[in-house]
């Protein structure tokens, strides 16, 4: 086997034999294949495209790379959620106490923030105390004690996907659907969980801006996870506007409490309670009554529980930023369009994400909303406020707001678009 | 300026700014630019094509990457040939000292063979003492003093095609033609030649195996040469079965002598004169007779002092290979196909060439073919030599050369094609 004859049979529009890729993974993980041979192999599976079958042995040679978790010795059903990102997006957060508080068992591996989408650890990592690294056993441990587990994911999963992700963050070459499919569910499947449910967003906060593409990425993934034994589907989710009033990470676990205590903004707690209905349904648990969890509070114990088996305080007070500076409505009417990228890229440049890995993020900064799609606003009131350790960023995010929304005359029509917009069954 | 945004814009089917292919080319060169980053962007020209305008500009930016010779200071006008490599393609050896004859000074900066096809200086290597590495003033020197110097690029010449062309060969991105033509034309516009003439081969045996191909590469060099003030024009050439009756190194310079001589195969000797006529004729010297320079002797004599000049003994006995095995006519017919490919691949089997730059190659190795297509032969007769140091890659060879030569019936109607089949003018 050499690498040569098999880029040059997908750079020719061929499809690569089950051999070519169980080598070339191998021979990559191992070294043995150049990271230049592999970003021009990733570059003519980005131009010419892979087979459903291509896809398959792809993601099922990036799990054979490393190992496999198992969590068979649980009494309970485990189930799992991933979203391919978005801006405000804090889902995870009430989600994961809420669906074990239903009785299924979540083990959920998240990863940090990247660009202008945020990062479930970056945002936890804002609680005083707690802590995103654990070990295999003691995954396990807090996963058996309180239902829910949110921590990143080990070097022993999927390390052909670990290299290969870096690789292609460098090289132009993410926006693949078949390298995001093979990519997400090599972990997800590797990680063990018995159901997932995949939150795949569209619009102009999220990677997927068109709704045929985000379609076509949803049913690689629940084939790819049904193929392998996890009973998987996915929800087609809006992304063209921040989900929740906040966007960054101390203010998205705010708000996050804020919906665990039974309130919050309806987005987030429609979103939430959709997302936990499928999950308790694949998981085999379609009884169960997420609505009443969220009321009764028993979500919120699984939360304080689930925080502080990881060292977090849950009620400590969270860290806010050093600097803050209102955006005022130029003219009353009513809000038409609020951009999520716009205000994804706003916090990022204040302080909430990271430009490269190594980066540090600013637990208080970013955005807070007054105000969403539909909602009337008030000339000279503030429209959101920026929040920052870093003053001087101010300029650099309201350059990125500059035509960010749309406001028309008082007494017109809109109509708000519906958070989930389709749905594709396992 | 920042690299992933000039790989999504070829990746996406822009066009390179004049500024990004600048930056690029220098970035790389200077090592800012990744390797893997220029890989994947190789290979999204590979499938995505570039326009003329940005063809022009790349080969400008290789140029800049390093100096540029002047050949002013000789009195004589400066004409090179560069063919795109074939099997048994010897042209350059008796082609330089032919045109030198005539009045012209030919500076042939050349390679070494890699693959099937074999390398100018590998062949002039077999000569005893005789060496390729000239520093610039020493290459000047033959050139003034013998009218043609043939000797290895130096590494001031277009380093970012040295490091590029390095790339590409070992991540699949080898055949795409405005990487090939800005390659071949920023080596040769730096080389401070002032007329060039291709020698573009098309066949089994050439890298552009449609005729189409060859003409689209063809006219863009020609193009190049000329907008960067090189008078250019090609000729595209039959390299479907093997030039001459030898290939192989010492073989090769062997065959080369004869035609220096007044012999040698019909084909070369076509082959030479009709290259000759084109390059005397675009270096300013269209009433030269290189027919006459060949029959007098005075072709002889310059290639004499040619190698001499660079250490080599030009009635020294020739290097022989240890072992020869012959192959037999299996039927008595006319040969009607010899497929070049098939008879490169079992030479370089035999050790005339080599699978790796560091590899040596053997002098004495290669094949001496009997007939031609066209020639009468006769069953239990040699159709071909085999001649190797290495007698165990015989069986190699021989597995190479299966199903490589038809025979008709005597008596079969067959047309030999011509050598040149078109003209590309300047």
């Amino acid at each position: 086997m050499d690498v040569i004859s098999v880029i040059r049979t997908k750079r020719d529009r061929g499809a690569l034999a089950p051999e070519q890729i169980d080598w070339v993974i191998d021979a990559y993980t191992r070294g043995e294949v150049a990271d230049e041979q592999m970003s021009a192999l990733a570059m003519a599976i980005l131009l010419n495209g892979m087979s459903r079958a291509e896809i398959a042995r792809w993601t099922g040679a990036m799990i054979a790379s490393g190992e496999r978790m198992d969590f068979s010795t649980l009494r309970r059903h485990t189930a799992d959620k991933h979203s391919t990102g978005g801006v405000g997006d804090k889902i995870t957060l009430p989600l994961a106490p809420l669906v074990a508080a239903c009785g299924a068992a979540v083990p959920q591996l998240s990863g940090r923030g990247l660009g202008h989408t945020g990062g479930t650890l970056d945002k936890l990592e804002s609680i005083p105390g707690w802590r995103a690294s654990l070990s295999n056993s003691e995954m396990l441990g807090v996963l058996a004690d309180t239902g829910a587990v949110v921590c990143a994911a080990g070097d022993g999963l999927a390390p052909a996907d670990k290299k290969l992700y870096a690789l292609r963050d460098v090289t132009g070459t993410v926006e693949s659907i078949p390298l995001i499919a093979s990519s997400i569910m090599s972990k997800k499947i590797a990680e063990g969980t018995g159901s997932l449910v995949l939150d795949v967003k569209t619009g102009s906060g999220a990677f997927m801006k068109s709704i045929e593409d985000a379609r076509e990425l949803a049913s690689t993934m629940v084939e790819l996870g049904n193929d392998h034994g996890v009973r998987t589907r996915a929800l087609l989710t809006d992304m063209s506007t921040p989900l929740g009033l906040t966007v960054g990470n101390a203010l998205e676990v705010r708000e996050s409490v804020e919906v665990l205590a039974g309130g919050g903004p309806a987005d987030v707690v429609e979103l939430t309670l959709a997302l936990a209905t499928e999950m308790l349904a694949a998981a085999g648990l379609p009884d169960a009554d997420p609505a009443k969890a969220l009321a009764d509070g028993s979500a919120m114990d699984h939360w304080r529980r689930m925080i502080a088996a990881q060292g977090g305080d849950p009620g400590a007070e969270l860290p806010t930023a050093r600097e803050k500076q209102p955006v005022m409505v130029p003219a009353s009417g009513i809000l038409t369009r609020l951009d999520a990228y716009a205000v994804g890229l706003a916090a990022w440049r204040l302080g909430a994400g990271r430009a490269r890995k190594e980066d540090p993020v600013q637990a208080g900064a970013g955005i807070e909303l007054h105000a969403k799609p539909g909602d009337p606003v008030t000339a000279g009131r503030p429209l959101m406020t920026l929040y920052s350790d870093t003053p001087q960023t101010f300029a650099y995010a309201l350059e990125a707001l500059a035509g960010s929304y749309d406001i028309a005359p008082q007494g017109t029509e809109f109509a708000v678009s519906p958070i989930v917009l389709e749905r594709v069954p396992g």
